[in-house]
């Protein structure tokens, strides 16, 4: 029963990203065991979806590597993220409420750990709609948008319909009812009247950040000594 | 097998409302007898889900009786409605899109028919806010919103984070893919982030205006003079 | 990361409502700095869905603030609910059986919170009809009804069959098989073969004692010196 | 290619019931076989879910058999239902509106085809309640009660609540929006707070039926000269 | 906040039943009000879904009461129930594995509650065919059988095309993926092609017992002597 | 807007299958041009989905290629499918109903296309078990089975506790309400209590075909002689 | 009822875009009447989901207007769309079989509409990979890829884990069972596992091409000049 | 109440398999029972879905039995699976992540307790697609491939698409959002363009070992001499 993990490590040069580790589904062990594989390879790791006390039980049995723990994105990295570069343009990540931070600070996470600078502007929810108009100079001078929205979604919706920017909309599992899970949420963002909203799988932080980090590169191929 | 239709002649009296004849699932042969019944009894009948086709079919079985057909709403009624008593109060009844126009205008219909004046005012969707926002004033004279959209169904929301007045949603069975049937737009409604936003079924103009006329009406059982 | 919560203080102008905080999602320490900064600003603050646990956590770190909770409504107001205000007219608050009890409650609360006096008449549900029949003469005295109902959610049905008042249905996620998490209920109130039903999202209380409030305060945008 | 359809003429040895066939997706030329084989063994055939196009074409086919199309029902039988045997006890069957016509035929028809008298009840739908409660000792007479009803489906609960005998809920495929294909009405009777309710598939009026014949039968394994 | 719980205890002598208590959603306080006030009103009560630790705090609440605990049923009686009456017919229960042992447990109680004696017979799936088949005799000899089936329920439709008894079907909420919550065993039972198998709500036992009671008790309404 | 059809003829010496044309979202101009592209190829073409008509036009366009429609299969080949290799070992299709004809022998004609002998058993639905008992030695002789079931899809789980053959359920988009599209007899497929069956897509006959060719070709990548 | 239409003119100002008029849920007199509008406005106008029937009618209606019906794309333009500007950067549209042309057609409409060129390259479905990576050197030539795809959607996935760009993937609704209407097709591009995947609504083809339009503009507000 | 299981101890000379103990809904009591009477019978048992705690208390009840617990596949055997028989052909398991590990580990030991020898390949998700592309000459050698994926479960349709074998796809219940519960995954590898693919229930790995042991015994029923 002798199964290896199977590292992609050729991703960072194919795409100009690196792997992220789903933890939510992985024991401290198997975490602990892939992050030492990538350090080994020179590679910075990023865990997504793991809470306080197992991310302390990796530190645990990972005692020598400079591990940073990101308690409101629910992330860990090893290293720290390098710093920005300002060159690849910012990225501006808005959500409805306080609820919705977890998942818009995964992206924060996940951009900063590609050296892009990313910025959040939180309770702009659609219900107080000059909360976001009051924001808009300051959105437009964003090169992308991520929009992060629970409940009902709306808030992507009437972004793009305000700015021409790329939006990716990030559905958020908040709520209860119709809109437990996510769902509603969702699906308002894909049946969206504003055209050219793009969406990502609910709570998908970490994806919307490489979406946006695709349209930054500008689909050349980077060189790898462009990262990190 | 003599089963015959049982008229909830008494709703009226009890409830304030006539009985709507829901059309869709129903021959000509049995809506005309159900009209010709309530004519008998004085009542105004009202068909809702009716298309010009089933119409004629059931003017040409009751010849003398006044018909008349409204095309936008797929309505019948026997006679025309009666004219719009002032002293009721004014309804609203706000859509996103020209899709949205059959169910707008059931609403209007069904309202007229108890005497109730309603407008319309339509392409308002939170795609192009301005457009919305420009009607506002004119809106926040309404004692009643009744808001019609299909997709995504956020105006409701956005509407009713604007104004102070009883809003009722009405999802609209346009769009399709995640829309397809109105579902997107009913949970965005249901999971909405604006305070007391109420919904009814999709496509279900009749029902709003019936809880538009109940607000109106002020919760005294009305005594039957005063209607129609 | 300095991502600051911006209230809506605004919102009690606009729409003559306080703002609620949703404390399901919210850590303790993110709901008292929420309640601190609307007590700051002289507003009323309404936290829903928090438990006793995480109530006594934002008590310990608010020790100089009027906070309280309110257990059958699983609810936190700061300060205590001003005295009710008769010329705002009643509601009635209905349930088909003891499991509806916290949603009924929190559709009591908001509306205290906002000087309305609401009533409760609870295990009215429609397999013993004669329960409900009982009832009727007192039920028909309220401005607006709101029924709160789980498994197939019929009550707000056959309540809206017999009264012409505003009725807002409830759906409540008591059940189990078909009926988990309340979606049966649901989709039998927006079914509703009786005219005028309205409904709001499963469990959503508040939103209830919003919906009826907005039809209380008839429509005009109200003083700031009529509420609380 | 030489598949042969296989009769179950053993069931009605075994269970008392004749092999309904449904007529739905088969072919005017499968159906005619079938009918041909029962009769040629001698057994009443019923064809279910047969538009009158589709019945004409069978008879077209089978010139010389007593085959009787049963319009209101969809139904066609061969030869006409036997007379009723009084001494099997009386089913009633229930409807909440004209749409569930159908649906409540093919169970009558289904029942003659055994022998059994089964009287309707139509337009007692429980959004005005008295027609029901109007008709309550009449339906205390029956030995099973058959309860049709679409929309949200309260009807049987509502019944189920008032007599002590078997109810057998039928949800029925008429309504819109929510309502659609009858799943609200499905799940509404499946939730239902009545104790001891029992439904059948959507629109299944042939199912009620022989429901209502195992009931009727006492469990005895029924001598063949017992039936038709 | 004053709101009293309303028993309904006009329904032994309405229906012949007692009212159950559903356990899960309510509190051991909540529990232990209703159970002393049916018990003052010298009627038996049956409370379902009550795990032990929650039958303990019941019975520390009222420690003169005769209450006993049914563990494989999960249910609490007060008194015992009486000793089964010979003469109401013999109801028998039969399921596909040990894990539907708690539903027909609630089943088999609901019963014994009401003077009926059940028996069971578990370990019938229809992967092994002969073990259903060897049990046919003795099944044949209730006078109506319930049928638990977890996974994809097709018990209940092999029994029914077996026997010529009312077979109701329990769909039980075993199994994962697919079957996760029992909505494949339900749908699998309504979409049954055996005629004449009805079906309660998933994990219903004690809907089955009132169904099957209803069946035995022959529609009339019975004198208040007959019962307990 | 020049886009051309890349048609994937290795499929053939990779996987020992011919590439089948789904016929049903593509226009007969389409499916001639790939028709007539295999033809040239030297591949034998296949064409699902295809009705009568579609048929014929496809026929028109292409008046000197040898087609054959094969009506109960809804297929259309060129040429004729092989003669069967007797040593290639034969599949059963069993089947529940007439209704599951058309997709029992889509199955069937694409094992023709590959030489491969299939028989059909139908009506051997489990309501009626003896049906399918009696079958049993004959269904134990084949290699594989395939099994198709609408309803309540329990045809292939009584099946394959019958025998230790491979089992390949296809769920038949036969049936209403609930088992509708299919759905019903999936889940229950897929939550079968039987032990190692293996289910397709609803309806997808040529799928089973080509998995039942999987098992029958050993897992040796075949040299292209052994086929057709 | 004198109920009008409000065009949304300021988009091309806002967003860069010019107001799509979706023509499935509108009669051919509605969209004459707007596409009038816009071209008084001096706006070029798309209409689409518009089949050749209605697009004559249109056309009938307009004689003198330079309409241009694109059948392969179910799209109206009104005049023809301008001449690429090879400035503004390629877009790619894959897709995965012929069935999926409708939309990608629809996408390389809408582009053309804003002067962006976008070749097609189809029949590059994952089950035949080598047709995929034969492309592979030309795809990443784009500046942006849109990738449609029905059945089970997997093409987006492993397209986005070979080529650094940004990918669009368009749920395509061919297939059956349970890809009828796109949803697996959908929820599989959303569950991707490959990093930075963004979705639109199922056959949106016309959103796809506004998401990619937005990254090719870089988020800078255009200047009116640039379009058209 | 005296039900006793009856196990299905044929099954092994029916079908030449052992009758797995399904673990997740039994009691450690009841598993002991069941283990035992195997035991006492002399036949290998294996409990599926049990964790470590329920298995030492298992073992606590049945010190003198030879209990084997295999941690990564939830699993226990009584006593350790035989060596394999190198004679019955080779299967190899292939996962997309090391969260399917344990899926896949549980369809291994279900294998080995038949005496069949099956490897595992993991980490060769689709989003790297070279990782499996490097494993094809490896994975050509098996005579039967069982793929395990969750998230959008793409992996078993492209690697159906590059080999001849059978390939038994298994959902895993691993991913967020869409993917939650295992349902993307099986919706998207019914819906696969891969000829021939099928597929078992979420998480099921037993039922896709058992597949394909039928597959491997090549349809002769076994004599009792092969096994264990």
């Amino acid at each position: 029963m002798a199964a290896e993990a199977r590292l992609d490590l050729g991703r960072r040069w194919r795409l100009g990203m690196v792997e992220a580790i789903w933890g939510e589904h992985k024991s401290a062990d198997q975490i602990a065991a892939i992050v030492a594989a990538m350090h080994q390879a020179g590679e910075l790791a990023l865990v997504t979806r793991i809470d306080a006390g197992k991310a302390e039980a990796v530190a645990r049995e990972l005692p020598d590597l400079p591990l940073v723990f990101h308690a409101s994105a629910r992330g860990l990295s090893c290293p720290a993220p390098p710093p920005a570069d300002p060159g690849q343009g910012r990225v501006t990540i808005v959500s409805g409420g306080t609820s919705d931070l977890t998942v818009a600070s995964e992206a924060q996470l996940a951009l900063a750990c590609h050296g892009v600078a990313a910025d959040l502007v939180i309770d702009v929810g659609v219900a107080g709609l000059h909360r976001l108009l009051d924001q808009l100079e300051h959105l437009n001078q964003a090169r992308v948008l991520i929009a992060c929205a629970g409940m009902e979604g709306a808030l992507p919706t009437v972004l793009a319909g305000l700015v021409p920017q790329p939006v990716i909309g990030v559905p958020v599992s908040v709520g209860y009812g119709v809109s437990t899970g996510g769902m509603a949420a969702l699906h308002g963002m894909l049946a969206s009247c504003a055209p050219g909203l793009t969406v990502v799988n609910i709570d998908n932080g970490y994806g919307a950040a490489m979406a946006a980090l695709r349209i930054l590169k500008g689909g050349n191929s980077p060189p790898e000594s462009e990262m990190l």
